[in-house]
């Protein structure tokens, strides 16, 4: 805890030191909009998907870290010298800047005073809304007037697609135009090429944003990247920062930034308010219609409240008063509010899942985040729960990323036999009970859903596929297989390998139907279930016990892993 | 030339300001051992492949640009302060840091001079070999003795892929194993997974890369480029530049860095010389006998020389002298010398192809390079023409992209009917017969090579394939299809779209194949050439000229583009 604490009242961890060792992160909006911002304002925009519906770029593990991101330059025009509202970009000595970041449920504050200007950025999206806002304050703290002009800086990809915007620079440097009218900047890709709303997954979608301020008159505005930084500099030192004046540059291909230019002065001890707006949409339609929204800044403080309000209430179901203040402050607070982040989409949009490998839910990780919020949000786990169970198909086997915004059941294409993953379906033994539990809807287990590729079944007739999928892939001594991986993506164990971690599973499952019939009295079920797990128990004294041990799997050579005998085993598996 | 000038006689342009407006690059090496270098030393090094064998790191349109790179810093030990051998990204006020880089045949030299100490990098592959040098001499111009450390740095990927190391970082952030022993920096990826010779294209492959230096001793390494930079630091300020000292950390995971530290100290007017060496191999076996190779430094220059009369020599068939100084330039020396680059992997490696895409030869971009030299390297020429003739598949059809690695003629899949493009083996009768004519080689047309799928035929029989898969591929009016792209990657026709493109190549592929039918006197088949010929244009005539222009092409259900009528047409044609 040497670079913050935790604000139990207000539901808040307090960043005092911004030198962190590594970029912090917290998330805005919801998985409609959301947003991924670090403790000094790097991060990335997106609609929908992070990588499919990408708003603002970013660099991942980028030197210097964390950017681009949100920034708010301030420049004093009498002496030149300038700093930005977060402590990066510009980083001026800690020494002379007064940090203090507050990220809270659903927002992050950005405190600074430098040279007895105090600034105060508060970032967050609108319930509901395809915008995000920054709430920006600033006062005079000193004893003359002070002349400043404020820069915004966001930096565009030239696709909808994250990726291609990254790499494909053959063709996204050449589809990116920016536009400007009366305050609003438009950013748009492929604007030639007619929107398809049906195809959100189309990744050449012609595509709008806007960004626009209110509370202050715009002065000037500069678009394109090279012109605002200027050749070989960096966001510590932007031209047009430096020469404190934009140029009201174009950009059309190559690289778009987004930056307003508003001039203020402000008297001693004077506070003024100024609301930067950025979302879906062009200028000229979305962007004045919300920018009209805002002429009067009431508004932000009662939006401001809603989230807040909006996110406690997601985390109210559990909280507990220990003697212990630091873990109290993680069971109350952080926990269940990274748990139910995490449920939104951490495994598809962080600094680290670049949405490369993956844009939706993996099956087993999205099955297991529910565990962490069906107390708090019962309904949406549910929703979510549903969707999952859609996503096994009739084979018993689970399609192993399931894309939210493109699933469509009773429609999809079974994975390639060698795709599937032997744990994925088992997690459904770890969740569906826990919700039935929590929330006391045991006719839940008899919803009748789709499989993902074709027919429909009770949910607990989802679960026993999802048992008789594992008992109809075993391998050479019988034990459930491995395939493509356990829960240990690099244990490729293939149809003849046998995971021990899976046979588990299997048993966990088996105890678990059992349970279940036996309750709903399903005839038969009960019975079957228990003399099956009493045949695996016997496959698994005599093939898995070591006498001291169980074995962790074996390969698809019948080697042994994780014996006594084959330490090599432990070490490499792939 | 606001910016540089050409050196005729060297074959050189002289770069004399830096401050280029965009990266300017060079390559360096063989189709072995690749590497591209930019002005200010930026850029990364490749085995075989730029997306598959990816030795340095590199991150494509950032802020600041071209970054990182292969930087030598160099620190004054008695004041601490510290510049790079290139510009950037020290970057020292240009009033003060003399600069001239030399981009060469195959080579960059890197001279400046800054505090009187003049320095001179020459970068460089040697012949044939899997490894890079940069040949460092330092002088002092001044009247007092200077005490100097010298540092390198490039950064590491974390996997033999590309891509992988770029955006797949919640796996390549554990995959690097940065070593050290006796002077040399060894540099491992994926160290547990067994190495698999024969499959180059496997990403994960364990590889090792070494970095070591001969001339001076080796007083400090640094591998880790956290350790090196410092938090919230750039490469103009890394920490470990500015203390002086290194402090011998070892990166496991994260990101790998390879720096050496060696202390000079030269009296006035004295000069050193110093070789620092990167290559593909161990630190342990292939770093320490390179090494060994390069104990006296005497075998720089002439492996240099030998570097220079190789690119000299392949750029001879053709110069000319004009009144034109700058014309001369071009055409005896920057023309070809790029001609010869892309022939080897302008369209795989440069800062805008970024593997992602396209990892081998485009079909139609690889035909097209020949041309440029056919004359100076006609057996090369040679081979890449008859790899790229089994390419194409018995239907007559190409592979869009083939990867010179893992192409096996004859046991290809033909790529789905949807993704042929309509011009690709089309583009043999621009090439072939150039080379033929070339080279007097008229057997070559009667030569046998296998299809990329199966069976066989003479390299004519090839080209009247060729022509077959166009006439059998018609649209609406009996004209060329357009299948999934002519010439025009965007223009997507399909199936029952015409390109008029397309057609006209269709005209001198029959045109020329008449030709040489009529040539080699083979029975028959100049008639049917010039009978198809003239329906083609029969066709044409009546459907693709419009009284005053001809078409662009017939969209998917008749559009007329590029007609007088359809202007739309003219704009939007994907």
């Amino acid at each position: 805890m040497k670079f913050g604490f935790f604000d139990d009242e207000r539901k808040e961890y307090v960043i005092t030191n911004p030198r962190t060792p590594r970029s912090w992160i917290n998330y805005l909006g919801n998985t409609g909009y959301g947003a991924v911002i670090t403790n000094n304002a790097g991060g990335y925009s997106f609609y929908r998907s992070a990588g499919q519906g990408r708003i603002l770029r970013f660099r991942f593990n980028s030197v210097p870290a964390d950017q681009p991101g949100r920034y708010i330059y301030l420049r004093d025009r009498a002496t030149g010298d300038y700093w930005t509202t977060s402590w990066q970009p510009v980083a001026k000595s800690l020494d002379l800047y007064r940090s203090r970041v507050r990220f809270g449920t659903g927002y992050a504050v950005f405190e600074s005073e430098y040279s007895e200007i105090r600034s105060e950025v508060t970032c967050f999206v609108p319930l509901g809304q395809a915008y995000e806002i920054w709430r920006i304050k600033i006062s005079n703290k000193g004893k003359k007037k002070r002349d400043l002009s404020l820069f915004t800086y966001v930096e565009y990809p030239g696709n909808w697609n994250a990726i291609d915007d990254l790499l494909n620079l053959q063709y996204t440097q050449y589809t990116l135009q920016m536009g400007y009218e009366d305050g609003i900047i438009d950013h748009g890709t492929n604007v030639l090429i007619p929107e398809m709303p049906d195809k959100f997954e189309e990744k050449d979608q012609g595509r709008h944003t806007f960004l626009t301020l209110t509370g202050a008159e715009v002065t000037g505005f500069d678009t394109d990247r090279e012109v605002f930084l200027g050749s070989y500099r960096t966001y510590a030192d932007p031209l047009i920062v430096e020469q404190g004046k934009c140029t009201g540059s174009l950009a059309a291909g190559d690289n778009g930034c987004g930056t307003l230019q508003s001039d203020l002065t402000l008297a001693p001890g004077e506070e003024k308010e100024i609301a930067v707006i950025l979302g879906v949409g062009s200028a000229a339609e979305t962007g004045r219609k919300v920018r009209e929204k805002y002429r009067s800044l009431s508004l932000l403080q009662d939006e401001f409240d809603e989230i807040v309000r909006y996110w406690h209430g997601r985390m109210t179901a559990f909280s507990a008063q220990t003697p212990d203040p630091a873990f109290n402050s993680m069971i109350n607070m952080w926990f269940p509010y990274n748990s139910l982040t995490t449920f939104s989409w951490a495994r598809a949009a962080s600094l680290v899942y670049t949405a490369d490998e993956r844009d939706g839910l993996g099956y087993r990780d999205a099955m297991q985040d529910l565990i962490g919020v069906l107390h708090n949000i019962p309904e949406e786990a549910e929703e979510r729960l549903e969707l999952l169970i859609t996503g096994q198909v009739s084979s018993g086997g689970a399609i192993p990323v399931i894309v939210p915004f493109s699933h469509r059941p009773d429609k999809e294409h079974p994975p390639a036999e060698e795709e599937y993953r032997a744990d994925d379906c088992l997690w459904m033994f770890n969740v569906i009970p826990a919700y039935v539990n929590e929330t006391g809807n045991t006719g839940f287990y008899l919803k009748v859903l789709p499989y993902a590729d074709r027919g429909e079944d009770t949910i607990l007739g989802h679960m026993k596929k999802a048992i008789l999928f594992n008992l109809s892939h075993t391998g050479i001594h019988g034990l459930p297989s491995g395939l493509k991986a356990d829960w240990n993506d690099c244990l490729r164990l293939g149809r003849d390998g046998e995971s021990l971690f899976v046979a588990f599973q299997l048993r966990l499952a088996l105890q678990t139907y059992a349970g279940i019939c036996s309750r709903l009295a399903v005839s038969g079920e009960e019975e079957w279930a228990l003399q099956t797990l009493k045949k695996l128990d016997a496959l698994l004294d005599k093939h898995a016990w070591d006498g001291e041990w169980f074995l962790r799997a074996y390969g698809p050579g019948g080697e042994k892993y994780g014996s006594r005998e084959n330490e090599e085993g432990n070490i490499y598996l792939n």
